[in-house]
């Protein structure tokens, strides 16, 4: 195995050219059986592992800073860095993560996880070795979807008045690329990198325009929602240039020595330069290749077939929002559908196969995707946005300043909001309770199971104000016996007992039946309580439980501050209600990757760790 | 008074277009008249009466649409709509705004405030109208400042790939323009939005490739952090054909005939149209002219000689900002400073004077600013990134994101914290406090003065973590005596008595020392904290204050959820503390405009309020 060899950053230049191609097949192969068994993301790996060898051959990580766009593409960077024996932890708690960290290595320079970041970090880098006086490669790895993101356009125009040595890959996986077409390009980049690149940019762009057809054969298969930013940004790289940004490329992603030849060209550039690559995403692994979409994320998987080994118990809350999305969208006209780039993710599949002229795919673009909705609600239209809790903390301005100001009927579908899991901290959805609840005007629900879901959807459609709907990653709970009938700003009492009150709030409606079967094994009696609406919550039964349980307990999936707790705690302090009040929250600090489980023992949300801190509690107070 | 005569929206389309230049020179008077007694923004007023003039005598809101993004450049619009008899009551308590407002008229479409969101907004009206099968124009003016914030170029993305009919007015306001090239392209103009456009197009693209210097000569004066931008943007249009957005213009923005003209060719336009209209800000009035900076937004004035004619007491936060951050950037050769296209309105001008190479002017781009901070960061800088509070909300993503998960230390001078005044509902910075709380690593500072501001910068530029402090608009409180050193995460006592303990923030420290005398002169007695660190706070002076007390009284101006009597009333109750808390806040809901005295008791939170609010508590108290 020449991978044998590979066992720290640098290793790979004393690989012969020769061996670069079995080289990248081995990495390949490795991928995929890791991924395999640990699930992660599979096709985006595939694509970059020549433009990834290519990089480490010519530059010097950690001297020189590779930073990640989004960073689910970093595996083979980080085989490459010294990190393939970790690849048997991929993604588990307390093991290896699947995005790039400073802390696991001083080849990560920074860490991502959101789109879109990789451009500005990058920048503020390049200039701090300016600063410095130092000298050294930054380089931006940025994907062609990460480019429809507002803030990589903000940095592209900051980057252009700063003018400072910077390298941008723009790793374009969507489009291909006929390869004699491949061919010219390359020797113009090559002329165009020229000592001579002055002299020679007019007539070399006069060059291009005589070449009959080029222009706009350059590329085909554009299609979707990359399209028009894709005409604007790579024909013929004019955009950059107008910016006086540098354009290289395109090069064929999937050339080692080409690459190679590209990026020795980009580090003799003056100021910033757009390196143009196009890859396939899946390359070398035929389900891959031929669905890369379903291999963006997976679970484990059987080789062979491509198919999920993973099995989910019942219905994923996706799922529930996919096939309700239909039904509603039958009945209310008016209802229409917004994703940002996600509309697998979120289970907007069939709606918009449904109902195509009301479904927006805006791109990944957070911001603009609730603004256009606020702009649809002010003419009569009800939009749900569906975007995942961590990444709705990009439209926090839109949500308040667009949405709530003007008290506009928009329906926020708030997926993944929990503990989500391998993705560990940059996708953890545990904020979204306390920057809702700090904006007026907004409603926020968080229903227990599958089927109050659909009854929180349904609501939600007939409300006329700003709405939330916050629900987790995976398998929904499925309750027993019917579920009641949504009543504005009221809760659902499962089980009345005494003692302790459960205060539970969307997952955490499961965990406390569970906690309740618990605690009557111990002859401590405790009621169950579905909150349902967390902004306004229900005073009232607050009050009730208040008079005949010793403690309220609240239970949620997110941060202490700004969260459930300190609402319901506050309600008793400003009302000097006689109780007590436990909180069972996430505390003050980012969550890492892992399996759920782990996760929330870790964080103390599971079953077991709320019935000890609630009998400890229960105990101590019996002392005092 | 041509003006007499516009009553209401579409008035102006009976008056003959040899009185369009006497109305403009008319609005212009009335403008500056009106500004100089109530304030407000009048350059940017003044550079767009003939715009919107054209649009009036072209469109008819309330059917057709006007999207004024940022919106403080509407006044016109206002007066052609029916409201100049308003203008009196300006920006006061209970008049009219500044900004376009839904409940104001019909004729608003949109609340806007914020910058780059119109476009976004626009197209949302242009989808729901194009659903509904109506038939309506809808415009977006923005500015070109606007379009370096990323989510202008999201809609445009969208915009482009939704192919409906929808106008957006590029008002260009620091490039010139030669008259002739003006005559030119609007030859050019004309051509291409005929009948014929598409047969033309392509004769046309090659003629103005053969006007000899046209492609180069054609703008002057470009200058700034928005050369690139404009370059990429308006060079012959080429970006917005790219994104399949027709161009027309450039347009002479003070001529009414030719905007007319211009309206009516965009108005036949198939699919998106950027109009693009060269305006002069300050035009008409000479000191807002040769200085429209200063006249962004202004103070009373003496229209004379353009002198402000409001007296602060005192010096501002911002002047004690601009001090510091000098001392501050002799002393620590690793500090930088940023800013979001606010280098005066922040204070960051002597520093860019002292220090050229380490202020970065970003744009309105505060995302890319926050991780641009980061990239500095990571490689051993230490940025300020000075941002007005209601502004860094839509950084909020990029600061749990890319500054706190890598506990990056980055300084944020939250600048405007608290309530703004007369900008009214989208400036209000009161939910900062609540977003910065819910993001782990971060710590929360808020001076009570002018010294113990200088101090916090001082601290802030030695700590090693993201911090941010705020501090309101307007002027500083100056303590009598020393302030005390800061330590981390260590209150101030200012007075110990007994009773009450007022537990002040920020703004809030001034206020707790007259609610002391009012106390006191009604015998009872109070002591005052400077709570000064917010997050964490001083949980040691809470549990000696709870000892000897009857109620603790936080005080902040800040949103109830997430804020600091909710943090305070939490850690009571948590700690099962036997005292009572009394929460001064600002209410769950938005705060229009008006003088901050208004406001503060309106939202009872002046001393006179807080001190009956206190009265009462302990009367009821007493009784129960």
């Amino acid at each position: 195995m020449i991978l044998d060899k590979i066992n720290k950053a640098g290793d790979i230049k004393h690989i012969p050219k020769s061996q670069y191609d079995e080289l990248a097949g081995e990495i390949r192969s490795f991928l995929i059986e890791k991924t395999s068994k640990a699930g992660g993301h599979l096709a985006s790996n595939l694509g970059v592992v020549e433009l990834t060898m290519a990089l480490h051959l010519v530059f010097n990580p950690p001297r020189d800073k590779i930073i990640w766009d989004v960073g689910h593409q970093s595996y083979t960077h980080k085989i490459l860095t010294g990190r393939k024996d970790n690849f048997d932890t991929l993604r588990s708690f307390g093991g290896m993560s699947g995005f790039p960290k400073r802390k696991e290595s001083a080849c990560d320079c920074f860490d991502t996880g959101h789109s879109s970041t990789s451009i500005s970090a990058g920048l503020g880098m390049a200039t701090a070795r300016d600063l410095r006086g130092a000298n050294y490669s930054v380089i931006s790895v940025i994907g062609d979807g990460s480019l429809t993101g507002g803030m990589a356009y903000e940095a592209l125009n900051n980057a252009s008045n700063l003018k400072t040595n910077f390298i941008i890959v723009l790793n374009d996986n969507t489009m291909s690329i006929s390869p004699n077409v491949g061919g010219i390009s390359t020797f113009l980049s090559n002329l165009r990198t020229s000592d001579k690149y002055t002299e020679l940019k007019q007539s070399v762009t006069a060059g291009i325009k005589e070449i009959p057809g080029l222009g706009k054969g350059l590329y085909n298969t554009i299609s979707g929602t990359k399209k028009s930013i894709k005409q604007a940004f790579v024909k013929g790289g004019m955009l950059f240039e107008d910016m006086d940004i540098t354009y290289l490329g395109p090069f064929d992603g999937h050339d080692v020595e080409q690459l190679i030849r590209a990026f020795k060209s980009a580090r003799r550039v003056q100021g910033p330069v757009i390196v143009h690559v196009i890859t396939k995403k899946g390359k070398g692994y035929k389900p891959a290749y031929e669905n890369p979409s379903k291999f963006h994320g997976v679970d484990p998987f059987d080789i062979e077939t491509g198919k999920s080994i993973k099995k989910y118990k019942g219905i994923t809350y996706s799922s529930v929002f996919e096939q309700t999305m239909v039904k509603l969208g039958s009945k209310h006209q008016n209802l229409v559908a917004i994703t940002a780039a996600m509309m697998e993710g979120t289970g907007l599949s069939s709606f918009a196969h449904a109902f195509p002229d009301r479904f927006f795919d805006v791109g990944i673009a957070e911001q603009h995707a609730v603004t256009f909705a606020a702009g649809l609600a002010s003419q009569g239209y009800h939009p749900v946005v569906a975007v995942y809790s961590s990444f709705l903390q990009r439209s926090f301005d839109q949500i308040l300043h667009d949405v709530c100001i003007q008290d506009l009927p928009v329906i926020f579908a708030v997926d993944r909001a929990g503990i989500v899991g391998a993705d560990g901290e940059t996708h953890q959805g545990i904020f979204d309770l306390s920057y809702l609840n700090a904006i007026p005007n907004m409603t926020v629900l968080a229903p227990g199971s599958d089927e109050e879901f659909k009854k929180c959807l349904e609501f939600a459609a007939e409300f006329k104000h700003p709405i939330a709907i916050r629900y987790p990653r995976g398998s929904a709970y499925h309750a027993q016996g019917d579920v009641s009938p949504i009543k504005p700003h009221k809760a659902e009492v499962i089980k009345e007992e005494s003692r302790v009150a459960l205060l539970a709030l969307g997952s955490m409606v499961e965990t406390s039946l569970e906690v309740h079967d618990k605690l009557a094994s111990m002859d401590t009696q405790s009621s169950v309580i579905n909150m349902r609406f967390e902004k306004p919550f229900d005073t009232d039964v607050i009050n009730r439980m208040a008079k005949n349980h010793e403690v309220l307990v609240t239970l949620e999936e997110n941060i202490s501050s700004g969260g459930f707790g300190e609402r319901i705690s506050t309600y008793v302090m400003d009302n000097n209600i006689n109780t007590r009040v436990l909180r069972i929250c996430l505390p003050d600090g980012y969550i890492e990757h892992g399996d759920v489980p782990s996760l929330k023992k870790l964080t103390g949300i599971d079953a077991d760790s709320i019935t000890d801190k609630i009998t400890e509690f229960l105990a101590y107070e019996e002392q005092t």
